[in-house]
């Protein structure tokens, strides 16, 4: 029989039911969470016109988008008019229109701006969302790098509150600590208070983003390297000094404050920044986060542009992995297509890293490989009824239960629920029917027992440990 | 300040939360009601090779393919290439090189098929598997059709018993009381046995596909309209009186068979059809699905090819809506993949039809239109800290919370619990702090009530209802 090769896609990836028992506890304790703070859902189609993504992500982003055919057109029949067209014009305008005006999916921020603007009327302000669907980039696929994958976000939009900036490393610290990472800890700055801090030391507008950059590289080059960056930046050593004396600040949050603000002085900038990152630390206690799953960190810069205020960003100490997530305040993006600014500040969370961590910490080690719970064994036709009966007394006691497809020996029954990873396998032959009795037996364990029919799900469900 | 138009891609929708609230909740109990009978969730990637989705879907389908431009290339450029290489060879070949091999995923069943054939040493046969997902479909958008909707599909593969066919019915009937759609009907019938009919009542091999037509529009076109189509389709009197006759045979559907025994006589086809079918009912009655929520109906056929035995069509009585999901036993399309056949069934489920039921029946009015269940306000700078608290202390008792974001006027934080419909809102002023309470409002009766802060979770469940 001719066979088709059964390839998935470059870069993309089949999840399997051994894959989604843990993908999605991870996606229902995330959902879980944030509905507890009160975001909101939100779903955006995967297909967006291109003038919506288009000049949102930098050349590469333009790049990196997929695009897709105009409706269904064959390609001989596109071919003929494409050549026909591009004998009176440019090729790239013929091309264009070839092509629809679509694209997949880069990010969830952009289709999340856009729905501000389209739903504006029928949304109440401030409006807390989270969206967590997939994304695609044409990238070259590598270790940990797919052309699919899935984003997960969550927004506050039409609030300068600090209250909210808070709110966004509590859900960091809720969601790691849920998921066993609980060594986690969520870095805070701002940018503003970089800003002030580059005028302050000295720094022209010029070496900025030599001078962010260099920072930025803190943990991976240490202090000796950020100082010879910072030199190549061409920043003279006295402002060298100044950086480097003021970044190696560290201690408890308001203390680090009041440190600074001797450093910064008159800058209203400093100052506007140093208050509402002070109300941010002030909310954190309020809210009952732990000080030691946050620190003020002064190298923390997180890319160059987007970002206007407060910025985070959430690690495990002692792990490579690097940013589990991050995010911060951006106040400019929605007016690209609402017309007017509204200040928004959102957090993401690294979802492939995320996989990564909880397999390096063993945090998923001993977690289930199937949903299912229990297999009930078909042994006779005589007592087929007697087995679904019992599935259906165990499937309204909430227990996930499959049953057998056939009239089969004990044997390869048994085999197949030890294959799959079901721990419970129930049985009931002649015997135990004649006895109104079911045999329920732990293939973890290898012992089994015989109970009476009426207290099966019970039973189950004491073997099962719930 | 330059505005980029908010509109979707044609034929796609955003769904806010208030859409989410009730589609998640027929998501979550489909789910719920698949792992309950053992079935594994599978996810695939939006993006296929083309090789894999062409020719499966038939001339339409391939026509209406999303289909993929190669990575990220720019159009001038890629224009510039395509002239250069159309001009010693075919315009399609070229044009085909342009694109990627790759399209986005047209179904569910498809990909499925990929699934096993790649994963067929680590998946343990019987496989039962669901999986929910959007599908893309280069169609004209009209009320109700969409380029993108998702699919829902619950299949089996690698067994031949029909007690996993009963299952497929069980599942629909669990499915639609689920939802509340208690008067659904799963129609069944046989594709087999259909095929029998033909050849017994003289219908030649060449007039089947327009007599299976013409059967297919019974409760359409009525008895005397089939009567009329099936001459039109070329059948002699005595095989359109005949054909008639047994597909008005109605009634308990054991005693069906029996009739159907004796018309059939003694057609092997026939004979092994009517007992798969006799197997299938056997096995509905022994998992309790009350007869009146399924029948045995001569005149269902779905489609003309892929079924090979068993055939479901679940439908609303009195509904205009049509069938809210249908499937039956496919054993050749994976093979395709596979290289050798593997026995399958499958049901899916038609959720827009189904959304359109929920809405017809009113069954999902009165539903929240959020997921947030209490607004905690925030009075003054003073009381920040107890409010915090309050919401900690409710989202610990699993309460979904949003604090309000500023602190303001108590009318604008009530206005917005009521804009949003979160029906409870929680005060704690300083006089409430004084007294080491929290006020309770019930925005949906408009009474409110103090209560020691100690007791503020019970006390919110309470006012929920819960």
């Amino acid at each position: 029989m001719a066979r088709i090769p059964p390839n998935t896609a470059k870069g993309t990836r089949d999840f399997l039911p051994r894959d989604l028992v843990i993908r999605n506890r991870v996606f229902g304790l995330m959902r879980e969470t944030f509905e507890r703070y009160g975001y909101e859902p939100l779903e955006t189609p995967a297909v967006e016109n291109t003038n919506v993504l288009e000049g949102k992500y930098g050349e590469e982003g333009d790049r990196l988008l997929f695009r897709i055919l105009k409706r269904g057109r064959d390609l001989e029949s596109a071919g003929q008019k494409l050549l026909a067209d591009a004998a009176g014009e440019h090729t790239s305008a013929a091309l264009a229109r070839l092509f629809s005006d679509e694209a997949l999916r880069y990010d969830l921020t952009v289709p999340f701006a856009r729905v501000i603007a389209a739903h504006q009327n029928d949304i109440v302000f401030p409006f807390r969302r989270y969206q967590m669907q997939p994304v695609w980039r044409a990238d070259r696929p590598q270790r940990g790098r797919y052309r699919e994958f899935y984003q997960c976000d969550v927004d506050c939009v039409g609030s300068s509150s600090m209250t909210v900036d808070a709110e966004m490393a509590a859900i960091h610290h809720d969601v790691f600590t849920g998921l066993g990472l609980t060594t986690s800890v969520t870095r805070i700055n701002h940018r503003g208070l970089l800003d002030a801090l580059m005028q302050v030391s000295g720094v022209s507008p010029e070496q900025r983003v030599g001078a962010l950059t260099a920072i930025d590289k803190l943990d991976k080059i240490g202090h000796d390297g950020v100082r010879e960056e910072l030199a190549k930046a061409g920043l003279g050593d006295d402002a060298v000094s100044r950086l480097m004396k003021t970044i190696a600040i560290s201690g408890e949050p308001q203390a680090v404050i009041e440190r600074l603000r001797a450093v910064l002085g008159e800058s209203e900038q400093g100052e506007r920044s140093l208050s509402e990152l002070g109300q941010v630390f002030a909310s954190l206690a309020a809210m009952g986060v732990p000080p030691e799953r946050y620190t003020f960190d002064l190298s923390l810069v997180r890319g160059l542009g987007y970002y206007t205020g407060t910025i985070y960003e959430t690690i495990l100490p002692g792990s490579r992995l690097g940013s589990l997530g991050g995010g911060g305040r951006y106040d400019r993006l929605i007016g690209q297509f609402l017309g007017r600014d509204l200040p928004c500040v959102g957090i993401s969370f690294g979802l492939e890293r995320i996989f990564d961590a909880l397999a390096e910490q063993n945090v998923d080690s001993g977690a289930p490989v199937t949903t299912t719970q229990a297999l009930v064994t078909l042994f006779s036709p005589e007592t087929m009824g007697a087995s679904f009966a019992a599935a259906s007394a165990l499937r309204q006691a909430g227990i996930r239960t499959e049953v057998y497809t056939d009239v089969k020996d004990l044997r390869p029954q048994l085999t197949f629920a030890n294959r799959k990873g079901i721990p419970v396998v129930v049985i009931i032959g002649p015997d135990e029917l004649a006895r109104d009795e079911a045999v329920i037996r732990d293939l973890r364990s290898g012992s089994q027992r015989a109970v009476p029919r009426g207290e099966l799900a019970g039973e189950v469900r004491a073997t099962l440990g719930e």
